[in-house]
């Protein structure tokens, strides 16, 4: 299966290509990238040195749908919506990596992001690329929407206890920690070594965009509006996101333990290839799914209080991103879920 | 006036060492370590080179008393209530940076240290050292109980709000970020830098033992039991320490908005010398108090979910320790407060 | 082809184990470790969950003997001659990774390690394990010793120039600089977080064990004795390794140019799967490696000086050890040299 | 004493600023930056909060000398050499941080830094401000340009054992390696964290513009030319420098013992107050000189290979730039030449 990966040169996109060149079943056709093109993508990535003779080229639909059956879109948003349209009436299915699709909501969308949607008829049909929330849609799906990193941690700590109703659907408050690379290969002040480096601090608090994202999956899972508390941090690492998510246990859920929210969440999530529901009195840590597609959940209720704490740690470029997306295609062209997201990470 | 450091080649002993050196009414005269006893204080660490020839020595009540009047103890909890009665017995006026004396019931230590208190006539008499939660009892305090480094940012974040009664007493979220050197010196498969680096994680969830402290100083404020729900998290970095506090709006105070709840704080905080409310919009980070015994804060309060986010920064060695016990010293022996505590850290 | 990983607990071992595991031809049939002998592997390594449910078990050579063709040594010097000679007699194929067979002289072994040498009759038939040196006595080897990390990232960066003889072969600066994974998963005060970030320093300064194995492959290549001045450094990052080398140019050779010195590197590399010489004003960076079994080279000619300064950068685990291990056995073994040693590593 | 810091608000000003502020003998009187004026210094930097109410401001020379007597310049080359002559005409004394006075030769100046000089006629007056190489002119000196961060961890190094002549005038190696904070506040590709972190490489080889100021001091201490082979190497770190040095025995000293070398460098380094020349088999770290104004150094000598490798560790912003502004300042002055240089650095 031939793939496409555009805007490859960013760091969604090169993990992408990374994912799509060790793939049993796809293959490499085009990566674009309008700031280097024409340069070798080892040249510009020497870790992927022996793998590949690639280069990036301009982002051209018409030459994209000559070779690609899929497209995976890793551009800015805006971009996304403009290209989306050009790329499906070309012929191609799309996964796209940013935010342009994720929001059922027109309103919503251009209340956060601040800038008119111009591919406000394709909201509808998009569908939201979190296999463990929903896949039915997928295989049949033209256009898929892969989550945010911090969505995607998000939703899948509070999922069970949120469907199953043993907590409250009123407000759920997210503590979400992530790695650097969060923040694209673009740099500024925030992305400095020495402003990172030994220092912790959270950012863009109750403005961050992914909010809406978190709130609108969280609320379709209750069947009701919730009000999610989101405040993300900084880490000075590269890579990981781990979501700390505060529920408040429902008024006759007070009598839950620890090892009733294990068992709830291992019957939910059994049969799920990537997630793993620690035992009672493990944590999980970013480091354990490093390199990885999986999602690791931990889990404690603190009864005096009243609170389950649902913790979640991903790679925020695999599972939080380029993983997640691999996945999505695997769904949508019939292929065995894990292909290609299998192979060991690097322990050490 | 003469201090001696107990427990000195630990990190909040060193960084206590270090403190004096720079204090411009100190002077150090005993420095001891059981485990480094004979070696020059330069030579464990040569980053003090050139600033003392001090030696450390065997803790000897009778010795540390002929020359110190202050003992600053930062050995392990239950070495501390071994010694401290000898250090009062022979006249001299302690600060004691362990957990012994922090706990006002000894039923809540003995159950959260799982050690029979050996010195429990002390526990009421000891002071605990937050200036800014209450300084009255510092000038004549004999034993000065230091707090741990979470409940410093912890209360210094929830103070104002609980002491207004804008927030509820009922419940306090706290989700804290520390550096590695809060775990101290010894090395662990924990502390291990291949361990600690690219990674996060939470640990000791709902059995960190500065829970029952921050219980204790928020129940005090509230004036009832507070819940504290406490989720202690590893940082891959040296120093710092930030307390992420979710505080629940009121019933009345549905209203407040951001603007207000700094206006509450930089009130209450008014006059106290090492505590910054920042404006509405801007959040600490901690290396913006690294090498500092200052506590920077940030609020935002979520109308739409009823509640105040209060973030609070400190370095864990300094406000969060040794740099605490050097404030409750000047306070104690009627020096400016903050003095030797003035000198700009490193910048960058 | 069914592989025992002896040791396999420790960052070598467990790298090993990695890599079987994505092995298009190699089956993972025991793995041991006296420490932790019981758990499963995912249970202490969960970065693997979800690929394989081996447990660790004590190494008994018997045992291992009855599955496994091919035993991978990851224990510690002493450890591995006291194995080595018990698991060739049940017939098995040893790559050893400790240093016990990687020098050739019982003496210099002797005074280096300052040990007696239990196994000395296995010294000459050990096969020194770094294929781009010599691998034509791999295929039929029955014991093989994979170099140190150290040595193969400074026998790749001298090995041209010193077969070529336009360098001087007297003396040979190293000044290699190295990851903290390099000291092993056993977590030391020279391990720990605090003291290892933020710092930088040389260490075993004219006593690194790895001095007489660089001699030993030196001189080999020149055909006389070479004075190897080796400076190994501790450098604030888990993974990657990097020797700066410093050859003094030979006297007929005062005009050599950098560009020559690319094109003697690329011929003499050329077929050489893992290897990359980049071309003039490109240096290797760690990161570039990282996760991969490659050696990338830089060169430059300060022809002032009359100075090669030849740069190459590994991952000290992969091409530095267990990589280098499975590049050894498919060579062995008869697979094509690159199998289970392709997979793109993550690019950020 | 009035001090202004010129281009404050970069890495090399804002850590003068900080040590101004903490000098017993100097006052703060301005401080400028073109790109922060208008905002408060503790408002770019909260590190600094509650020890100044200055505000940077655009530099006008004028302005600068009616309050101050010494201005320090923080300012990139060629800014410097158009500012320093108008400061100097209105009659302040200058320290120079940039590197547009330290070279003597115009011609040397204008070949590395590809441009114009504009102040020819001052570089024979400028002091090389390095005071363990020569203090003498100090005291009187109108302008003082401070050494790069490189040269002085080389020249440290080097010194003692090129004034005795116990080593080989012909060519020195230095390898060195540098914390990020060294590449300025500026924010480019290369200093972003995700391309920082977890890697380490050599940059501008044989180009780095600090090659001729060391080439230029070595010479003048060898008292003939001198050929440096520089190679420097960027660390994930923020602060620190490390520079290990290769000098050649002399011939007629290849019964040189380490022993030997400690003795004469701590004879050549008696009464330095700066400067520790670490025992036999004991080498400094960047660590523990973090935050100060030392030089430590550590020494081996390989008689097998004929060398003495020197390394000095030093703070790149401290005793690499701001401290040694500060350091010269207090000997032009007439301080003592510790004064502001001796608060103990966080250790931890």
């Amino acid at each position: 299966m031939n793939v496409a990966v555009v805007g490859a040169a960013g760091y969604a996109g090169i993990e992408a290509v990374r994912l799509v060149l060790g793939h049993p079943h796809m293959q490499l056709v085009t990566v674009t990238s309008a700031q280097e093109a024409g340069r070798r993508v080892d040249d510009v990535y020497p870790v992927l040195s022996g793998l590949t003779d690639a280069e990036f080229s301009i982002p051209e639909p018409a030459t994209i749908a000559e070779s690609a059956e899929l497209a995976v879109l890793a551009v800015p948003h805006t971009a996304s919506m403009a290209l989306t349209p050009r790329l499906l009436d070309v012929g191609l299915r799309v996964i796209d990596a940013s935010a342009d699709f994720r929001l059922k909501s027109r309103k919503v969308y251009e209340a956060w992001y601040d800038v008119e949607h111009t591919a406000p008829d394709l909201l509808e049909e998009a569908v939201y690329g979190l296999p463990e929330l929903d896949r039915t849609a997928l295989p049949g799906a033209r256009l898929v929407a892969a989550p945010g990193c911090y969505p995607t941690a998000s939703i899948l700590a509070a999922l069970p206890a949120l469907a199953a109703g043993v907590v409250s659907s009123r407000r759920v408050v997210v503590d979400a920690k992530s790695g650097v690379s969060g923040a694209g290969r673009s740099h500024s002040a925030g992305t400095h070594f020495s402003f990172v480096n030994e220092s912790l601090a959270p950012y863009k608090v109750l403005s961050h965009r992914h909010t809406p994202e978190i709130a609108q999956a969280l609320s379709g899972i209750a069947g009701s509006e919730v009000s999610v508390v989101f405040t993300p941090h900084l880490v000075p690492m590269t890579r990981g996101l781990l979501a700390t998510v505060y529920l408040e246990l429902a008024e006759d859920q007070t009598d839950l333990t620890t090892s009733d929210a294990v068992d709830l969440y291992r019957r939910h999530y059994a049969g799920e290839p990537f997630v793993t529901v620690h035992p009672a009195g493990r944590m999980p840590s970013t480091h354990e799914v490093s390199g990885t597609n999986r999602a690791h959940i931990g889990l404690a209720v603190d009864r005096a209080a009243g609170m389950l704490i649902a913790v979640c740690a991903i790679d925020n470029l695999v599972k939080g991103t380029s993983g997640q997306v691999i996945q999505c295609a695997n769904i949508m062209f019939g292929f065995d879920e894990t292909a290609g997201l299998t192979t060991p990470a690097p322990v050490v």
